[in-house]
């Protein structure tokens, strides 16, 4: 199965193009203009004042490859100055070796390769996405071949003079970064590095930060033995997309079925319903399998959409609509949330359920020591991680739509697009005409006679069509448009009983958007709201936030004084009211407010 | 209205004899051996090794006042002995001006009455309750009077020469501690300091712990302003204890009305269905109203205690059952559940809710910042004010049984018992035969003609006849017995629908207890069964536990291994169970195990 890049479509309206433009107008100027403001820039100059974290260098390489990304679609001359500044930047500034870091070079000279969680492999294979992003987005190839440099003095360093202090980053994502750059360059040594890094994880007992074990970034079993998603989410995800590629091109079976086990894992015990992952604050983490509360849920941006990514490369491997299914809801549920609607702040946390007195129940200290997640997008953050993750993420959707082989287009998710796929030996034209995400219909059409696998969404109970893995297959002809008309109605979404903080409740999804109830529209004490599940609901627009709105019968208990009242008495009677909601990824626009994705129903 | 005290009655049978000989036969030496062992009862020797803690002197005093409930009742030698001792090194080891204090006198000697939240007159106090009640108890009087001259001391110090550095206390508790000094010596003055403290209290800018502010020891304001219940809840209801006290005392009609404004507070806002108080771990305190989360319960067993002590002294003032409901809701339930079945061990927080699975969630690092309560009781803590404050409580706990006024007899709870009550210038014995809590008959027998004020418990919905301010009026005839029988069916109770954590459930009561659910009896997963309530409750009785139980029909959802399902799929079914629930006062008496309060229904 062939990976089809995002540079092969362009999106040419609906849902996906206004988000594109949005981070092609907002978002990136926006992240530039607070990076810079917080010195990150700078900090390629090695300017020490501005004092760099340790993993700045790699804040900025993911903007770069976000700005790569736009160019590819269209050139931004303002942006690839900038960028081409950066660049000069590290060849002026980079060892003579070809080893390039801020943090390492200015502050801690002398601790190269000596700690573990510094992210010095993690700010290198960011640089390197960079490099090929950019080279591939506009021919300029001078950070690539800086990369390459420097690839070459880590795998020296690591893979022949085997002089470092530790053998696999505390941070995973340079394996996964390696084998991009093998697929840039062809040179084979950067695919058996990522690979090194993989095989030698867990083999040997390597410690990090004295406040974890080593479950925490996923040494505590050889990768191959690691069957559950353990440990910090965001490294996880990105070691389990590296295994995805390595077992993918080195035809690796116990790692494919590691993987396979570990998505398992991830997306029937460990993910909630927004395809957020990694629960715990503490270590930023996976916990215990049904351990999915909803007021301090982590759910970090970063590894919702690393959760996409992983999923993705899954199909590359097994053709199956679970994955596609994952990178659906994962796409417009909990990484989408990580956006405001105007582009120009972010989420890190993503909560699912807000109660703001919660956040001031403590009056008489001065501390409130129970974590929670913040209510309101912010522009920067001191771990700015996600927002320019957000930016490239957005800027490349396209990646997830099409994958093939050397007889069919496989089509994974949909987007009104249009796109040109080489099938075996044919370049084939391909467009998508819809309103997806807010309406099931999808127009295909083909300028040539090609075999066509479309996913039927888990969300869609009605298609009666043969399917194999989750994929109904059609014949295409050339420019006679195939039409699949997806039913799109609200419906009820109960959690496994295991799942504690869920039990009695119920979610509201509409396609494959998950929706969510805002004080907002609903008044304080949402969890007093009973929605009546044999009620239909009625759709609206919300002009406001240019999002679309579900609204259905409801019920509340009488206001009262009393505390306590015995069931039965006139307290209990409920009035009946009615319930509004709007998609999950749009909460949080309008102030600080309750919201709830889990509702009681009646 | 005048106070009858627990000592002219005697409790001959039922419930709270069987608690009265368990903390008589059991707890009192479980409690000294644990004091003895961890140098509590060494440090009055002024063994600088033992290392005090700078409030163990009112633990052991309020060992001393259980021991002195105890020998009133019944001579105890062995006890009685040690305390003798313990008086004697008080004798030989306080200060030639009457201070006593054992932190203070042998580690920082330099610092005394220079601090504020040293709890010297705290301890004080606790002494001053433990030299009355000794000495009522036994006759023996060598330590009231020393604490007469202690408190004669701080009178000079605080109220005449005000050469401290402070005001008033940090942790309140000698103002109602010089209330009973003044009611069993005559000395006015004893009253007058108290009033003093209270008068105080609030009325200069005094700070405590650099950590809270001045609400966390209500100084945020005088008292006679103070409408809410606010911070460290022990603190709280001990100062209103004294506001009540003094108000009652002096008339004082302002402090009169903030005290009924602060109950009002606590029993309809700020109080657990189980009468316990101070939700929050984070200063022990009230946090805002209808904030009262389960699993995150603070609910000090010394609150609700003090909050039984605050009622009943409303009760003196005002007669209106109100006060004595919530004093049946805390002894039956939340002050309760302190104690193990056993007498050994105890309770410091008292949750509504335990999952264990919570206490473990974060596997990838060594903490775990997400406060929850203990799961089980302890012999001792570090901070151990809880387990003697239990032991005297129960030990007097006929305190709350009757109060009268010249013409009649006030019957506030129901106790098997024995009293004598001078009602005017009669001694009228009255004597109640009952299997209360657990049957809602009551006979009441007295040896003359007197007028009977029977409280008809708030949870009551069945008794048809008039009443003043809850309680019905009956003339009773010498030696007639009247015998009032409460119906006692199991009912569901509401909270209000600001109680956020409460939505969607319903508490099971019966009589005056409440039940929960253990795993123990149900499988784990509590939170996943919904009891019908349109089923009835069958009674039973647990002999291994030594408690009624209660069952009734209930539902499941099956077990799935799907994550998320759509509603109406086959997962949704439910079927049918039952649930069995015990008093919440005997759960965690058989190991760790999942337990609520709060249930769904179905």
């Amino acid at each position: 199965m062939k990976q089809i890049d995002f540079s092969n479509t362009r999106i040419n309206g609906g849902f996906w193009a206004q988000k594109q433009s949005l981070v092609r107008e907002v978002s990136s100027h926006a992240i530039y203009k607070r990076f810079k403001e917080t010195g990150r820039f700078d900090a390629f100059k090695f300017d020490k004042s501005v004092n760099p974290h340790f993993f700045w260098d790699s804040d900025v390489a993911k903007w770069i490859e976000g700005v790569a990304y736009l160019a590819s679609e269209k050139r931004e001359p303002e942006l690839e100055a900038i960028v081409d500044e950066l660049v000069s930047e590290i060849a002026k500034n980079r060892d003579e070796c070809g080893y390039f870091n801020i943090f390492h070079q200015i502050i801690e000279p002398e601790n190269r390769f000596k700690i573990r969680d510094h992210h010095e492999l993690y700010c290198a294979g960011h640089l390197m996405e960079a490099g090929v992003a950019y080279y591939e987005a506009t021919g300029k190839r001078e950070l690539l071949d800086l990369m390459c440099d420097y690839a070459d003095y880590i795998e020296r360093r690591f893979l022949i003079d085997k002089d470092t202090d530790f053998v696999t980053p505390g941070h995973e994502e340079i394996e996964l970064a390696l084998v991009r750059l093998y697929d840039c360059t062809g040179e084979k040594r950067y695919l058996d590095l990522a690979k090194f890094f993989v095989d030698e994880r867990g083999a040997s007992d390597e410690q990090g930060y004295d406040w974890a074990n080593n479950i925490y970034n996923q040494s505590h079993k050889p990768a191959r033995e690691q069957f559950t998603a353990e440990g910090h989410a965001v490294r996880a995800v990105y070691l389990y997309c590296a295994m995805a590629d390595i077992a993918r091109k080195f035809g690796d079976v116990s790692l494919k079925e590691a993987c396979e086990r570990i998505f398992e894992d991830i997306s029937e015990r460990k993910m909630y319903i927004t395809g957020g992952i990694g629960s715990s604050h503490l270590g930023e983490a996976f916990t215990a399998p049904y351990d999915l509360p909803n007021l301090i849920s982590y759910t970090e941006s970063c590894a919702a959409l690393g959760l996409a990514l992983f999923a993705h490369r899954m199909l590359l491997i097994d053709n199956d609509s679970r994955y596609a299914d994952v990178v659906e809801r994962a796409i417009y549920n909990g990484f989408l949330s990580s956006i405001s609607l105007d582009g120009t702040a972010f989420f890190y946390t993503n909560p699912l359920e807000i109660m703001p007195d919660l956040h001031t129940r403590d009056a008489s200290t001065t501390d409130n020591s129970m974590w929670l997640p913040i209510m309101q997008r912010k522009e920067v953050f001191d771990c700015s991680c996600c927002p320019p993750n957000i930016l490239r993420f957005i800027a490349s959707i396209a990646n997830f739509l099409y994958t093939c082989d050397d007889n069919a287009i496989y089509v994974h998710q949909f987007m009104q697009s249009e796109s040109t796929i080489n099938v075996g030996s044919r370049a084939v034209k391909i467009s998508q005409k819809t309103d997806y995400p807010y309406n099931g219909k999808i127009e295909l059409c083909t300028d040539s006679d090609v075999r066509l696998a479309i996913r039927i969404p888990e969300w869609c109970n009605t298609y009666k069509g043969e399917t194999v893995k989750g994929y109904a297959f059609f014949d295409a002809k050339a420019n006679e448009p195939i039409t699949i008309d997806f039913e799109m109605k609200p419906f009820f979404v109960g959690a496994n009983p295991r799942v504690a903080f869920d039990c009695g409740k119920y979610a509201v999804q509409k396609g494959p958007i998950v929706y969510c109830m805002e004080s907002h529209d609903n008044g304080k004490m949402l969890r007093d709201l009973y929605l009546d599940s044999s009620a239909d609901f009625s759709a609206s627009w919300n002009d406001a936030l240019g999002v679309p709105t579900l609204t259905i019968d409801a019920y509340r208990r009488k206001d009262t004084d009393k505390l306590y009242y015995r069931k039965g008495d006139d307290t209990t009677d409920l009035y009946k009211t009615s319930a509004t909601l709007i998609p999950y990824f749009a909460f949080a626009n309008r102030g600080e407010a309750e919201m709830q994705v889990w509702h009681f129903v009646k």
